[in-house]
């Protein structure tokens, strides 16, 4: 085998950060252009900007009325009304119309009678300036405005003009150069190959650049070829003020990425302790920063925040927001390792008076779990991990109005939770579902603990052969509770397409490798119900202890032949194209403490479940039969 | 006197929009487009968006290693190793390489020892499916990537990629007609005569509508005349989705812009009860939304936040954030009228561990307010007033973790703060200085009251002779205290150029009208303490008690006849251009809380005053002496 970059460090972010800018400090001149105040929107001020003009630029009316002399109108009274002629005595005038001398006060519009031949008649003296804007009363001709490292928002552009600065100096964009690399890349639109991947992270990372206000251009995937990689450096540091390499920062046999700049420049860092994110190389080549970023995206978002964005911010002048942080119940136990910071990205949602924040998949690779996320909580380096029911900080990426009209939703995971979270915002402007998949019992006990609006379920009663009711009745003794009902379910056995083991029945499963759901899925203990009536014992499936945590994970193993059965239900299987044996239908409803029935976006939830448009979307799907969803059953338990 | 609107209504803001959004429902149709996935950043799905591949596309190895057949690894340990040849027993494999049959497992470079002929060495055997992603573990074909409704943020754009998602709906763009009207505006750029203004409003709006996701064009500006002003409106109504009429809404003669909406359409709300942004008109044209603005910039803002902002959120289908609340602790009583809802303007400054508001200038036309403003302090239509120390809810427009770096000074004017306020952020990346001005006394009370980090001061001890240490002890009694030096400064009285009236002493002052500064101002003391010298009664000067804030508004109304005579600084008189006869050397130092001095933000403002950059501004401003700028004295009081 050839020779790999085994060894990376292990860098804490601050440290790398700091010995990255100090790095770079020689070589960062700031630049500056002047441009009109009317672009200005978004860019930063280079230097402070100082009225030409005062605003108002004249002695100006504050009111609609007329202007007088003040010292004319001395005498007038309730009882000694006084008459003033029009061009001797005042002057009509509007908001914003100029005061000349000898004009001195203004009388408003309302305090004043017509009398015959245009005069009017006033019941009150005016003071001297009386509803006069004086000259520079907003801005004096002078003042600075903006200061210097000033984002320019549209009030400032407003000002600018009103205060004569129709020019400013902002600094110059700073252009990022964006490298993606890898054999495997191809660009949208290319046919897809066996072992080819679209490049996206560069996509990502162009959305990225440009909010922090940089100029990002994007490179087309250059291969694993020292010599290519090499000149597409070359040229991007050439012409760019700032240039991210996108994968081959690992210790794979192609990875190139660190021996080039250890060629061309000088590598600072390779290797930080943070989880995701660790492959990060910190590189200066001629005097420009260049970042070797990883190439699964989390790892590649979560670099970009701790590495790019500071140095993006240094080069434009743009202050960093941080993000917002606020203390939420975790819901999950979290283990985290001594070796790194690890960022876990987290649902928020606001349960009662309680932020709860349930863990999404953790994986690199998941960049699922960052589209999901509402947030991060953060588990710093000196800590082996947090328990569930602690409180945790967690940096919010999502604004918190939001967060407060969301359902929050623990446990089984159906399709239907997404066809209700794209419907709810339509029916209530800002409502919306957050839905974490622990399974029918996770969920249950997440509404127990109170970190949870709605648990949906399927949970058979083996007993009484009764759907969901028995098991709210049994775990919420004494409680306020009630059954928000939702869809039939037609469950069944998921198979390749033409079903090449030909099976026909729970029996056939032991001949078959099979990939079951998790502990506490409504799924699984179907399965199991099942075995038990057949007499079958969990030891003769092969694939029982692999699990998966969808319908749809366990539809996609089987289809790529990871598994060669599984139980779920209908609609998984035809968006896999599996074939598929029915074996019962079951309910699936919304388990939900009584008190939250009231709440507006509980109301757009339940209204979701009855609107047309849903039972639209089902019948296209198939599988579900919908009966009474949205009936509310309130059980006091 | 010709017909004017005098009686505009005063709806309450969330009836008015109730009622607006009501006439608009029937005519709303929501509008969708194709694009491609990366040109989505930004942009509003119309409809959800659903994965067309699994993400990974295939098995694939999660770590660098060698690809293998778990079942062949058996009986491998520490004390029995096995060998693997490479083609026999495994394959090399990078991140992200395909795991096809008959490989199950990976095992990581770390875990693997070379042996002779290109083989590997491994202490254990490998599970099934160990580090291995499979197929759709982050995205699974079908599964829903994005609801209807989203703002698609870098990471979606990215994942929309890896899910095969290359073209999605959004909403269209919504075209947003910005008409400013009044006869006296005039371009940028054009020549400024006696009565014109810069038009610049609209800029302020084309600005927000762009932030808002919206598309806007602006009209240029159209005369107070009825029929332009009718063709204008017909064309926007023709050819956008939303218009928006600047000015020309209150009950001014040439207010034109109702009754042409009456005219052409149905005006739903013509006033609303908030201040500033009464004179606002909601109405409906041809099933457009048409709103008339105020003219003055405060207005015109809240007004476009309260009415604007909302309609076109519905338009775009984009959730408007609302800005995030906090406590904040109120350095003035507000006195409010029962008519409206009133937004003060604050500034917001953390002291100690209270969050301080300080309210700024709160009229109509006081843009500047906007642009220093922190956020702002709701009072309520129902609520006559609030005391100063009561904690009120700030609406924040700017990120806390700012107003955390950021100084809070409270005290007498100068313009060297506005020089201080530019440095700052250059000397230490993120520090602020945010100064509101109440005079000397005034800051010293608020520092008193733990309102400010800092109290810039001027006054002189009339017993001693000394300027601002014996304050401080007379104030502080008791409390460790330090008085940071600032500068020395040259005060004067500012005469119009060429001093028409030959002023040269104070005891010229009663022959001139004059413009005095606030009570507590040090200049004012000083003033004082020169009539009480020279024997002169206060009585005498005409204008004593007019007053202005800040020694620019002084200059200001100097240089445009509102006065004759006022004292101030010789920057002042020198910006404006007047004659400046000097009277004295005072001492302008800053005040504060010995417990302060460690703040990095302090630091941060110290350095600025012994940065030689400030010394040379000052030295272009003329009428300072350096002598001990940033030197600080320790004073147990």
């Amino acid at each position: 085998m050839s020779k790999r970059n085994l060894y990376l460090s292990n860098t804490p972010a601050e440290e790398a950060l700091v010995r990255f800018q100090a790095a770079l400090k020689p070589h960062i001149a700031v630049k500056r252009e002047n441009i009109s105040a009317v672009d200005a929107l978004g860019r930063v001020t280079g230097q402070a900007v100082f009225a030409r003009y005062n605003s108002p630029l004249y002695n100006c009316a504050a009111m609609d009325g007329v202007a007088v002399v003040c010292q004319n109108t001395r005498g007038a009274s309730e009882s000694n009304p006084l008459t003033l002629r029009e061009g001797e005595d005042f002057l009509p005038v509007d908001t914003g119309d100029p005061i000349r001398p000898p004009y001195d006060g203004v009388i408003m519009a309302e305090e004043l009678t017509q009398v015959e031949d245009g005069g009017v008649a006033i019941r009150a003296a005016a003071a001297p300036w009386q509803h006069v804007r004086p000259v520079g009363e907003d801005i004096v001709a002078g003042e600075m405005i903006l200061p210097a490292g000033h984002t320019v928002r549209p009030i400032d552009v407003g000002v600018l003009l009103s205060g004569g600065a129709a020019e400013l100096s902002v600094r110059a964009k700073s252009t990022v150069a964006i490298l993606p690399t890898g054999t495997e890349m191809i660009e949208l639109g290319d046919e897809i190959g066996e072992d080819s991947i679209v490049e996206s992270n560069s996509r990502m990372f162009e959305g990225l650049v440009r909010q922090g206000g940089g100029d990002p251009t994007r490179f087309s995937p250059t291969p694993d070829e020292y010599d290519q990689l090499k000149s597409a450096l070359q040229k991007a540091v050439r012409d760019f003020d700032m240039v991210l390499m996108i994968a081959g920062t690992s210790a794979g046999r192609e990875d190139f990425t660190v021996h080039l700049l250890r060629e061309l420049g000088e590598v600072v860092v390779h290797g930080v302790a943070i989880k995701p994110g660790k492959p990060v190389i910190l590189a200066v080549v001629d005097g420009k920063p260049v970042i070797g970023l990883p190439g699964y995206p989390v790892s590649a978002y979560l670099a970009y925040q701790n590495f790019v964005a500071p140095i993006l911010s240094e080069l434009t002048g743009r202050t960093q927001e941080d993000l917002p942080a606020v203390k939420a119940t975790l819901t999950r136990s979290l283990v985290s390792s001594l070796k790194h910071r690890e960022y876990v990205r987290v649902k928020v949602g606001k349960v009662g008076d309680r932020l709860i924040a349930s863990p999404l998949a953790r994986g690199a690779g998941a960049a699922m779990s960052l589209v999901r996320a509402d947030g991060f909580c953060l588990i710093d380096q000196d800590v082996e991990g947090v328990e569930a029911g602690a409180q945790v900080d967690v940096l919010l990426s999502r604004g918190l109005s939001g967060l407060e009209r969301t359902v929050v939703s623990i446990g089984s995971h159906d399709l239907i939770l997404d066809i209700l979270a794209d419907l709810m915002p339509e029916i209530s402007g800002g409502a919306g579902l957050s839905s974490a998949h622990v399974g029918s019992m996770g969920g249950l006990l997440a509404l127990k603990n109170g970190e949870c609006h709605i648990a949906p379920y399927h949970l058979l009663d083996e007993a009484s052969g009764e759907y969901n009711l028995p098991y709210l009745k049994r775990l919420f003794i004494g409680e306020g509770m009630a059954l928000i009902k939702g869809v039939g379910r037609v469950q069944g056995i998921m198979v390749q397409k033409g079903n090449p083991l030909g099976v026909s029945e729970i029996e056939d499963l032991p001949r078959c490798s099979y990939i079951n759901r998790q502990r506490g899925a409504g799924t699984r203990l179907l399965l199991d119900y099942k075995l038990k009536t057949l007499g079958i014992d969990p030891g003769e499936i092969s694939g029982y202890s692999r699990e998966a945590a969808t319908h749809m994970a366990v539809a996609a193993a089987v289809r790529e032949g990871g598994a060669q059965a599984g139980l779920g239900v209908l609609s998984a299987a035809k968006a896999m194209g599996l074939d598929f044996i029915p074996i019962g239908e079951e309910e699936y409803d919304f388990a939900i403490r009584a008190e939250f029935l009231e709440l507006p976006h509980i109301c757009a939830f339940i209204a979701a479940l009855k609107d047309a448009r849903f039972h639209e979307r089902l019948d296209e799907l198939g599988g579900y039969t919908i009966r009474s969803a949205g009936e509310v059953i309130r059980v006091d338990c």
